[in-house]
């Protein structure tokens, strides 16, 4: 291996620089205190944990995005986390226990094994928040207002709200064997149009239904979508109220936030196998891909013994770096070379006054771009401009 | 696997619930502000790295210490960092390249494949800073200052700075051949006194030599320690060198920080094989072990392409969780689960202004612990004690 080499870091696994991570560290901050007022508290989930309570019930997305180590104390297998969302879930219903609604937020690094889109980091910074134990739309509304607050915050412009409810493909779904059902959903994911015509062909099924499949791969747009969707499903009842809940959901946004777009994806699959209601996501016109994205996951707790409503969204900090400012840089305060105790005192005060103070050590060949300095007058230290 | 064994973390892998995570994020806070202020840069470096620049240099303490798993883009073995400041120094030496003094500081989840001590955590919370591009004492200085200042601002009380140099060692073992160097280490980190005579007494050596080898074993405790050392090792110049250096150190410590308590051991050699000069960790009478820790390692940069002198320290922010007080409540305001618009701009701008406002959601069964609650009254909404 060449020196050239050596620093090499593997595709998709990014190292922040000062301004880089002065951007991040700033953004972090301002995000957790936001969910701070808005009473969400902050949980931290350790990195890794027995592959049991880390990916049951998250369906194989997750599991192949995890990496897998041994533990040398136990010999069993551990994951290193793909998702934070999971771990708040065991939190909730196992560490708090508690009944009655629990806010959490977490920010913490997660490891993918594949980028999950192309150019995706596969080591994101995932901050997220998540309320339990509400199931009414009143949770998804919070939810989706504090997932467009955080957008706007970190400086997203023309944010686009894209809203879909699993709800609705469950519900047409119903009728169908378990192969054909997997054969509808892969081409639904895919938008395949051409495939959806032959499966649709061979199936031996009422017209009503494969009305109700051609027509659900069409449900996305504006808010024209939502009734063609009534006019569409009027069979399905519960697909129905899945789209009852959505206009109600849009049209309590559109009050709160009246700059942001709508969109509707009505056969919207994303994490179908842990999402249960409303899901959502938000794009914004200076980034490709969606920058927040989160849903209702209710019941994921069961499997720690509690069965909770559960609804969040998160964020990957690193995604939202190309939007966000520069810092501004301090003026710092160059101090000699000096062991003086009244230096030291002076020194450690202006620090504490919330100045940037920086000594100028013996191997310092360029000195540091201060602004002021440190010089000893008339038997003390003074502050003079350099 | 029963539902009661599903919540439960790996030995040594603890997550941190609201109260405690509140602790440690404050205290990541301020320490961050505080590096700021002194002049150290943040960088993030990743979770994983190739091992091979993850490793180098580095010897098997550490090698022991880190998780594999193989790169599927690759084929190749990446590491989950045990220890953030081999990133440092490889950001330091290559990605950021400057000549001069450089500071950085970084806070970030390690792993461990094993505790490194009994009860220690397997997923420590790292916390560090490390200063490079100057070789002199002053930065070994600045970098104890800046390790017991943030003891200090943890709350620890009754600190002891342990100091030592492991140019000692190397220049007592100088003359020793490669297999007798050895088992001289080993014996002087378990400090196994009849092992040490009984090695003594069969090695083919000077008397000289053996007197100062038995003798160092001895070289641990208060003030004194440094005369004796001189004393003993008076025939080693590297040796007189590096007690010289501890001596001006210690002197130019004790005028900053004259609560603090010294103790010498001039046989210490944790991370001996990455260390170069003076090592140093500190303790409290409120903890057994050190809490912090670090040292001299210039150098290291080598295999990245740059020589570079390097200095730093680093903590746990999970070891100092004992001895954080509890974060204070903020006192909260409750807003009813109303839809009005004129709620909506209330409540926003309470948060923007630092309150914590919480909507009383439907599945909220008990009320939020709120001290002042949202009232409508006369065409407006007000705050009102609850």
């Amino acid at each position: 291996m060449t020196i050239a080499d050596r620093w090499l870091l593997p595709d998709g696994v990014e190292e922040l620089l000062p301004k880089d991570a002065a951007k991040v560290e700033h953004l972090r901050r301002e995000l957790l205190d936001l969910y701070q007022s808005w009473g969400y508290e902050l949980v931290i989930p350790p990195l890794m944990e027995y592959t049991e309570s880390l990916l049951v019930g998250l369906g194989s997305d997750i599991d192949l995005l995890t990496f897998r180590v041994t533990d040398q104390l136990t010999g069993r297998m551990m994951g290193l986390r793909a998702d934070i969302t999971p771990q708040a879930a065991r939190i909730d219903a196992h560490s708090l226990g508690r009944d009655g609604v629990t806010r959490l937020c977490y920010a913490g690094s997660v490891l993918h094994t594949r980028p999950k889109a192309p150019l995706a980091s596969r080591s994101p910074i995932q901050l997220g928040a998540e309320l339990y134990g509400d199931s009414s739309t009143d949770s998804d509304l919070e939810i989706i207002s504090l997932m467009l607050q955080t957008l706007t915050v970190a400086g997203a412009r023309n944010l686009t709200l894209d809203l879909g409810h699993v709800g609705i493909y469950e519900s047409v779904v119903s009728a169908l064997d378990e192969a054909t059902e997997q054969r509808y959903f892969s081409i639904l994911q895919r938008k395949a149009a051409a495939e959806l015509d032959s499966l649709l062909a061979e199936l031996p099924l009422d017209d009503k239904i494969k009305q109700a499949m051609a027509g659900l791969a069409e449900l996305h747009g504006n808010d024209d979508v939502l009734d063609r969707g009534r006019d569409l499903l009027k069979a399905y009842p519960r697909a129905i109220a899945a789209i009852e809940a959505l206009d109600q959901l849009a049209g309590e946004v559109r009050e709160r936030f009246p700059g942001v777009a709508l969109y509707f994806d009505l056969a919207e699959l994303r994490g179908y196998h842990y999402h249960t209601g409303a899901v959502f996501s938000a794009l914004s016109s200076d980034c490709d891909r969606a920058l927040a994205s989160g849903g209702r996951y209710d019941d994921i707790g069961r499997v720690f013994g509690r069965a909770r409503p559960a609804t969040g969204f998160s964020i990957d900090l690193k995604a939202l770096l190309a939007l966000l400012p520069d810092c501004e840089e301090g003026a710092a305060i160059l101090a000699p070379n000096s062991k003086d105790a009244a230096l030291w005192q002076k020194v450690q005060s202006l620090r504490a006054a919330g100045e940037q103070v920086i000594f100028a050590l013996p191997g310092d060949t360029q000195v540091s771009a201060c602004d002021r300095e440190l010089v000893f007058k008339d038997g003390d230290w003074h502050l003079v401009s350099r």
